[in-house]
C-alpha cells in the first residue's frame, strides 16, 4: 500500500523488490502480510508530510492517542501532536512514559491501558507510540490488547528502533523474571520513521543501533555489506543521505523476513537472531547496564562468526571484513570481560536451545547465513575466548 | 478436525453442517476458522477419553498448565489432572484462582503471567482452563499473550461457559473503569464439555446460563426453539440426554456466527448481543451482583421483542413464544427495578452506539434477527416499561 503516486516511480539505487521513493525525499517499503500490509516511510524532516500519508494509509482518524517518551516529547513528540491537531475533527490525547527499560512492565501496561480507557478509546482510535523501542513495545502491546486490538502507528526516534524494533509486529513487556516474556504479534497501521531525530541520540545509543545495521549486511545483503564498508564515516557523522540509505536499506531487509516469517513459525525469523545468543549471555553476564544491546550484538556477531570458521562454514575473510566494518563503525569487537563460564549456562538457558542442544546463525558468506543445530560447546567456549 | 473415525458419521439428529457424533455418546462440532479451526468435544462423563483426543487434536504435549476456579478444583480440575499426568512425558503444573468476576483483573492476569514463567511455560506448553467464564477469559488472555502465544483448552464447567464463553476466542480482563475492555481473539486448541459438571451448579447460576440457550435459538435455530420449548422440563431437571443435545446444538450456532465473522469485522457476531443492550444497561442500573448476567439477558430479550414489535418488525405471538419458553426454563420476564431513565443514558455510552445513534439486534421472527440501527428512544423506553 505504498501511496498511489509514487508505487510505480521505484527509485534507481534503492529498488529490491518492497521499495519505491515515495517523494522527492522520502523512500517507502511495503512489509507485505497480506491484508495485514503496511507502509514503511522514511525521510528527513518529513513532519509536513504526516497529515496527507494518514489520510492515505491510516483513513478514518478522529481520535489519535500519542504516547510518547517522557524525555523526546518536547522535541519529537510534540511536533507530531501539532500535525496531528490540525488535521479536521482529529481529538488527540497523549501521555508519557519515563524513558528506560524498566518502563516495559506490567505496571506502566496497566498505567496505559486506564488512560486509555479514561481518554475514551475506543476500536475506532489510533494509537501513535513516539519513542525508542521501549515505547514502541509497551505501547504496540497496549494497542494489541486494549478492547481486543485498536490501531497503531510506530514512530521510533531512536536507530535500533528504526531498524529494527518499529517494523515487523512484535510488541510487548518484561516480567520481572525474564525479558519480553509477554506481548502479542500486532503489525502497525504505519512506521514513521524522521531520521532526523537520530541527530539527538547520545552518540553510545547511536552506535550501538548501528550494529543491528550491519547485521542486516552480513545475514541477508551483500551489496548493502559492501555499501556500508564504503560509508561507515558518512554514518557516524550522521550524514542525512547516509542515514536514509542505511535506515531504508535495513527496513527493506527486516521487511523481507517478516514477510516471509511473520509469527516465527517457520524458522526464517531467526535469522535476525545472528549474533543475539552470544550477546544474550554477554548482556546477562555483564550485569545490567554495563553493556549496551547493539554493543553486545558486535561482539556476538564476532564470536558467532569465528565458531562459524572453526566449523567449516565460512573461511577467515569473513571476520576479517566483518571486523573492519564493525570497528569503522565505532563498535567493540571484543570483550574483556567474556567468561565462557558464566556465558554457557546462560546460553544452555536461551529459548533457541532445543532439547538442551545449543543451535546458532552462523554466516556462510556476507549476505548468507544459516540455522546449526546440535553445536559442540567446546567450539563455543574457543569463539568467546577468542574475542577477549 | 474431527476425530478421523468419526468425521463420516454424522449423527442423524443432529448433522447440522459441523456436527458429528464423536463416539457413542459424544458429540465433535468443529468451529471452522481455516487453520485456527479446533473441535468441541461434548459429553457426559467423558474424563476417560481425554487422553487420547489431546493425542489427536493438541499432538505435542509435553507440559501441560491448568488453571483452576478453587471452587472447583476437586470436583472438577483434579479428575483432568489426574487424567494428564497419566499420559506419558507429561509435566503438569497446576494452580488456583479465586471464584468470581473480580478474579478477572489485571493483578490476576500478572500473577498468572508470573506463575507461568516460574513454570517454565514456553511455547510449547499447552495451558488448560477449567471453571466458568472467568477462568477462561483469563486464562485465555494468559495464553494469548504469554510469550505472544501458546496453545491452549479450554474446560468450560458452567453452562454460560460451554455454550458462550468458551467457544469464539474471545479472551480478556476487566479494568477497574469497564468490563472486558482488555483482550485478544485468541483461539483454543480444543473446547473439552463435560456437561457432567453442570450437576454441581448453583440452581441460580445454572437457570442463568440458560437464557443464552434461549438466545440462540430465536436469533438463528427456530427448530432448536422448538425443541427447547418441549423439552424445557427435561432441561431444568438437568436430564444428561437434554443437556447434551442442547449444549451440542447452542455450540452449533455459536461456531456458525464465529465461523462467519471471527473478529467482529463483518458485524455478523452482533447477533450474539440479541438482549444484551438491555441487559447490560439492566445490569448496571441494578447495581452489580443484584441480578444474574443470564437473568438480565432474559429480561433484555423481552424488551428487545417488545421493541421490535412496536417497529412493526415481527407479530405479537413471537413476544408470547419467548416469554412461554423464558418463563419454563424458570427465567424472569419482567424486572420491577427497571428504570427508563437511568437505562437509556448508559445504553447510549454502550459499545454498540454508533455516533450516538441507538442500534439494536432485533428479531424478525423466531430463527431470524437482524441489526436496526437508529431507533428512537421513545420506542426503547416503552419496550423496558413494558417489562416491569
Ligand atoms: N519489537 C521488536 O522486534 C524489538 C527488536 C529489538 C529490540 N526491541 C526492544 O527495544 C528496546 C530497546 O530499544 P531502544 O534501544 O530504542 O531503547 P529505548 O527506547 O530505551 O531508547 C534508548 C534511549 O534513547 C532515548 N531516546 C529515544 N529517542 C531519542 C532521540 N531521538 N534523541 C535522544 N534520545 C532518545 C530514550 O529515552 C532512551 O533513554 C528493548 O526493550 C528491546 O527489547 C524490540
Ligand atoms: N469470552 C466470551 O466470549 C464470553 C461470553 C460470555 C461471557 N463471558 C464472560 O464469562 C464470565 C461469566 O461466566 P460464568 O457465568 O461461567 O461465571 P463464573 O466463571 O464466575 O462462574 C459462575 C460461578 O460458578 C462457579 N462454578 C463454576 N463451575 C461450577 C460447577 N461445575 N459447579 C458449581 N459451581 C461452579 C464459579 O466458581 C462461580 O462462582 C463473565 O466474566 C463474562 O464476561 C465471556
Ligand atoms: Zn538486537
Ligand atoms: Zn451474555
Amino acid at each position: 500500500m505504498a501511496p498511489e503516486s509514487s508505487a510505480n516511480t521505484p527509485s534507481t539505487t534503492e529498488n529490491r523488490g518492497n521499495i519505491a521513493a515515495a517523494s522527492g525525499r522520502r523512500a517507502s517499503i511495503t512489509v507485505e502480510l497480506a491484508e495485514r500490509s503496511y507502509p514503511i516511510e522514511i525521510g528527513t524532516g518529513i513532519t509536513g508530510e504526516l497529515a496527507d500519508v494518514l489520510r492515505q494509509e491510516v483513513g478514518d482518524l478522529s481520535h489519535a492517542l500519542v504516547i510518547a517518551d517522557e524525555s523526546i516529547q518536547t522535541h519529537w513528540a510534540d511536533p507530531i501532536i501539532e500535525c496531528l491537531s490540525s488535521i479536521d475533527n482529529v481529538r488527540v490525547n497523549n501521555t508519557n512514559v519515563p524513558s528506560g527499560e524498566t518502563t516495559k512492565s506490567v505496571e506502566h501496561l496497566s498505567r496505559l491501558w486506564d488512560w486509555l480507557l479514561s481518554s475514551g478509546a475506543d476500536r475506532r482510535s489510533v494509537l501513535f507510540a513516539i519513542g525508542g523501542g521501549v515505547v514502541g513495545d509497551l505501547a504496540g502491546f497496549a494497542a494489541a490488547s486494549f478492547t481486543r486490538g485498536i490501531r497503531f502507528v510506530q514512530i521510533p526516534t531512536t536507530l535500533l528502533a528504526m531498524v529494527d524494533s518499529s517494523v515487523g509486529g512484535k510488541t510487548g513487556i518484561n516480567l520481572s523474571g525474564g525479558k519480553n516474556m509477554v506481548g502479542a504479534f500486532w503489525q502497525p497501521e504505519l512506521v514513521w520513521i524522521d531520521t532526523a531525530c537520530l541527530q539527538t541520540m547520545g552518540e553510545r545509543d547511536y552506535l550501538s543501533g548501528l550494529a543491528e545495521v550491519v547485521k542486516y549486511g552480513v545475514i541477508e545483503d551483500a551489496e548493502f555489506f559492501d555499501w556500508l564498508c564504503k560509508n561507515a564515516a558518512s554514518l557516524l557523522a550522521r550524514d542525512h543521505a547516509a542515514l536514509q540509505h542505511a535506515v531504508t536499506r535495513s527496513c527493506q531487509s527486516k521487511a523481507r523476513v517478516v514477510r516471509d516469517d511473520e509469527r516465527e513459525t517457520s524458522g526464517r525469523r531467526a535469522i535476525l537472531n545472528y549474533g543475539h545468543t552470544f550477546a544474550h549471555a554477554i548482556e546477562a553476564t555483564a550485569g545490567y547496564g554495563a553493556i549496551l544491546h547493539g554493543e553486545a550484538v558486535s561482539i556476538g556477531m564476532q564470536m558467532a562468526a569465528s565458531l562459524a570458521i572453526d566449523m567449516g562454514l565460512c573461511d577467515e575473510s569473513l571476520l576479517t571484513r566483518q571486523t573492519e566494518l564493525l570497528t569503522a563503525c565505532g563498535l567493540p569487537v571484543q570483550f574483556a570481560d567474556a567468561d565462557a563460564d558464566k556465558m554457557l549456562p546462560v546460553m544452555m538457558r536461551d529459548k533457541k536451545v532445543a532439547h538442551g542442544k545449543l543451535r546458532f546463525i552462523l554466516p556462510t558468506d556476507i549476505g548468507n547465513v544459516q540455522l546449526v543445530g546440535d553445536v559442540d560447546p567446546a567450539q563455543v567456549r574457543s569463539a568467546i575466548q577468542a574475542h577477549r
